[in-house]
């Protein structure tokens, strides 16, 4: 329901409004169809911080909580911002797109490389995230993770190709399942920790204290605090689905969007709460949520339910990369900065090469960095967030622009956005440059770069094939046409037939391998031919393309400007692996006359049974 | 000079006599040329009869000796009945060939796919064997065998594609080399046990004594026989390339094919000897043959020459194999039993196809039995022994049939040498069965199943081809000609002018995507399309394919038996990455007429400058 919505604002068709009523999404399924990219990120974002502050010893640990405080305030303020410009694009706006109408072509580019490598990141990251919850609870599985990545990323992929029919109720399941059993976790160590006057009474973390390798610098909190805005991805995803909800589409959107935020902060917040209580530590084989489940639960059921809930959700937010990498190829490919294949209209092999070029990616990526979250986590988010940050600028001119009413709320709420994206851009990028942030920043221009080049090609076909001030020409004189043949035999026959048909001073041409060959071949034509006259060709190397060539040159001095049609006879297998025993020799005259000016090769087919 | 040689006996060109003198081979450059595949399998000869006699314990190595002589007994007779065949065969002739002419199809595609299967095995076993001698000599590199088996192969893969000119230079000085080193290392081995009265004076073995998990049974000592057969692969290379001589040819290849014998008897049985007079037990690291060398040299240099050596003549091995099989291909594929790609005369590419088969197929056996030339010998011999019976039972037949002067001698010389071998091929077929010789035994059949199919498909595809018996047809109709445009531009008006002059009552055909387009579509038509009709196809669901499919069908029904030619305008773009970027509905529409009776496709192809 969500794809197929998503799909119509895509290509543009009006939607029945019979159908309108009960497809559309109410403000529960749409909390369901759109918050799993952005609760999922709660997985692994605390854990993120803490990777980088035990750095400097667990000492440091305790400042994890005033990070997260500062992450709930940009989640605050991204919200804000994202809620008003629902009110200016109620259509729904992604960030290239609306960068694009405010910002022009340049820094809609940057936002769209850095969305489309986001979208293999989301990818990659989730599914490994996935894999960790589960290898959590059955750590025999641990040392097969990278193969149950690349399986997880299959898997997904496969059911976006033979296209699965998502629908509010299938979505709605596991992301209040998952918000029910993390609010379920966070409340009884709450609970517990409250009434039981402290941390003590929840049983007690293995290793203590121990010292670490680095200073507790400032830069290293504000590495810890980059990695954990991990947390804001997937947030966009309400504002870019605006008119999949049920009218008034915009209200509806803006309230599950605040209550997104909401349930969020909650979450993020509560987690890293108890786990800096607790003094839980990063370990190699255990995630911190399966840590902290595992304290709060011990070895029961709920403790399954939260590691399986987290699996489902972490899925579902690596399943909405692959609609919407698609669909932001799709508008690339339609303003003709991505192959035109990706953009064709109502064509399922645009969205399947955009499904399978996102699966590569992902799983080259999930391989070479060993299926490791945080191994991923510093090339993540700056992609996002430089698609904030554009956005909300984007946003601040469209308001400039207006000065309708409310346009001075709309300017300071999204140049506030802007400037603390912006901020996080820079702290993302300084921070994590030598970790791994370098590759995207690199690969950014790159593929702003690729773009250039393909929109140039275009431009440039367009203008070859312009018939602006092209003067009629006169009507073409009748081809040459030649027969090539190397037997006689009723393909043959049939390719002579229908060079006959086109010009009347059809030649056979024969290319001679040996003379008694030759000599039989004559005596054939003389019976067969009717009447055809039978150019023979010598090749002292027997090579047919090469003697070819020579006679095509001789016959265009003669009568240049003339086209000439070469025949060739092609086999029709009726079975596939037939085709590999056949016509080799006329694709290879194929390619050789593939750059060749005035030259037109045409197959006859002559269909064989099996 | 020797592929050459064997090219031209494949391609039938009769040498000029000026080249011949100086091109062809001596004795001495003729053994050197034909012996690096019999001699080496020495390396790996006497490892393959002790690795299953330990299976019942030290006690039974003894053994070895006994089954050595054996052996060269076999080796006697097989060179005696070749020896033999050089006189019925001067020209040359390998099994598939006279088997071919002396017992027909059946036998000899038995034959033919035995050969091919043993090319394949001998490329695996010869690499396997001569990184095992790297690896016996270097321990550190053991872990990487695998890796540098496949590298091997690609290597002699490379050099073969890229046509190495091999001399009887090049080829003399690691075949002498190695029967240098070996003669060295058995006669310093034998002389320090003569000399000093016993094995003795020679450093003792590690483990001396053990018990083994099986009983030493006759069953157990004919299995170790098989595997030692592996020392008679390659003997026949002699025969097969008799022209390769200096004249007289047959006189000089006969004399060097009784040296070889005598060589390959005298190293083996040196090897094999000694072996057992030390006690030397096979080990997973190092070869039998390099503890021998240890033995006999210690650590010192001619210990590194003889591994060095035992290398290099493995890799010639597997070289020979990559002239072999391309040439084998070429019979059966001249004989239709492969695809006639494989027999393209004076082709290069049909010699690169075999190679790239041969390498891809060995570097998969050699992954698949971890690089462990021992796991792959149960498989090889087996396809050996099956053609010198083959060939041998041929040569009775060809003798009984002429009874011409000395038919007497060689159908006993070969009678003998039919049985002996043809006994051998049932004692490994049964004794090595269940360790992987089954699949081989396996394989023949279905490979000469294939061949088969092929052939019936070429024969079919003649039968149908035929025009025996054809009467001539009324000539065609002009055919109904379509131009397939989706806008305009100066590669649609190329195309259309090309329609226009195959026919004057030429069309063009657009299928309607929406209908606003289509009325700008009329309006530029209206002034570019020189007064050619427009046909508008409706298609609801923006389907170009079917649209056409549709409107083929109601003009096929119009106008039955006409034929449709549609012209498709094709870019060429002047860089190859940019053929990404087009001609994507071009293609879709030429897999979807495919199939099509009485439709052509024509592409006008339009060149983009860069």
């Amino acid at each position: 329901m969500w794809v197929q919505a998503l799909k119509r604002v895509m290509v543009g068709t009006p939607i029945p409004t019979s159908l309108a009523k009960h497809e559309r999404l109410s403000r529960v399924t749409g909390l369901a169809v759109f918050a799993s990219d952005a609760l999922s990120s709660v997985a692994y974002a605390t854990e993120a911080i803490l990777l980088i502050l035990i750095l400097a010893g667990t000492a440091g640990l305790h400042l994890s909580l005033p990070i997260g405080l500062g992450i709930a305030a940009l989640v605050a303020i991204v919200v804000t911002s994202y809620r008003q410009a629902i009110l200016a694009y109620p259509q729904g706006g992604g960030a290239y797109v609306v960068t694009r109408e405010n910002l022009g072509r340049y820094p809609s580019l940057v936002a769209g490389a850095a969305l489309l490598i986001d979208y293999v990141l989301t990818v990659a990251v989730s599914v490994a995230a996935g894999i960790a919850a589960i290898t959590s609870a059955l750590p025999a599985l641990y040392p097969y993770r990278v193969g149950l990545c690349v399986a997880g990323v299959v898997l997904v992929g496969l059911a976006n190709l033979r296209g699965i029919r998502e629908s509010g109720r299938l979505f709605a399941a596991p992301t209040y399942l998952f918000i029910g059993a993390y609010l379920l976790m966070i409340g009884t160590g709450l609970a517990r920790w409250l009434w039981t006057g402290g941390p003590g009474a929840l049983p007690p973390a293995g290793p203590e204290v121990f010292p670490g390798g680095e200073q507790l610098t400032l830069f290293l909190v504000l590495r810890a605090f980059a990695s954990g805005c991990a947390a804001l991805t997937g947030i966009e995803a309400v504002s870019d689905g605006v008119p999949a909800f049920r009218a008034p589409e915009a209200e509806n959107a803006r309230a599950v969007l605040a209550v997104l935020g909401v349930i969020l902060v909650v979450l993020f917040l509560g987690i890293t709460f108890l786990v800096t209580t607790l003094g839980l530590v990063p370990l190699e084989t255990e995630t911190i949520n399966s840590q902290l489940a595992h304290r709060v639960f011990g070895d029961s059921p709920p403790y399954y339910l939260v590691q399986g809930v987290t699996t489902l959700i972490l899925v579902m937010a690596a399943n909405t990369s692959f609609a919407d990498f698609p669909r932001l190829a799709f508008f690339l490919a339609r303003d003709r900065f991505l192959p035109r294949q990706l953009a064709n209209r109502g064509d399922r092999l645009a969205y399947s090469n955009g499904i399978i070029i996102l699966g590569l990616l992902s799983i080259l990526l999930l391989m070479v960095f060993g299926g490791d979250t945080h191994a991923l986590i510093p090339l993540y988010a700056v992609g996002v967030f430089l698609s904030f940050t554009l956005k909300q600028a984007s946003m601040v001119r469209y308001w400039v622009r207006r000065r309708g009413p409310g346009w001075l709320g709309g300017t300071s709420v999204q140049g506030v956005g802007a400037t603390a994206t912006g901020v996080v851009v820079l702290v993302i990028a300084v921070t994590k440059f030598t970790h791994g942030a370098w590759l995207v920043i690199a690969l950014i221009p790159c593929l702003v770069l690729v773009f250039l080049a393909i929109h140039r090609h275009y431009e440039d076909v367009a203008l070859q094939l312009s018939v602006d001030g092209l003067e009629p020409e006169p009507a073409a004189a009748a081809p040459i046409v030649l027969v090539l043949i190397g037997d006689v035999h009723r393909g043959v026959l049939a390719a002579l037939r229908y060079a006959r048909a086109l010009s009347p001073a059809a030649r056979a041409v024969y290319v001679e391998v040996d003379h008694d060959h030759t000599r039989r071949m004559e005596e054939k034509w003389a019976k067969w031919g009717s009447g055809t006259p039978l150019v023979v060709l010598r090749s002292p190397y027997r090579s047919v393309v090469g003697a070819l060539l020579e006679y095509l040159d001789h016959l265009q001095q003669q009568a240049p400007g003339q086209l000439v049609t070469i025949i060739l006879p092609e086999f029709v297998p009726a079975r596939f692996w037939q085709h590999l025993l056949h016509n080799q020799t006329a694709l290879m005259i194929k390619g050789a006359l593939l750059f060749r000016q005035g030259v037109i090769v045409t197959n006859v087919p002559y269909h064989l049974k099996g």
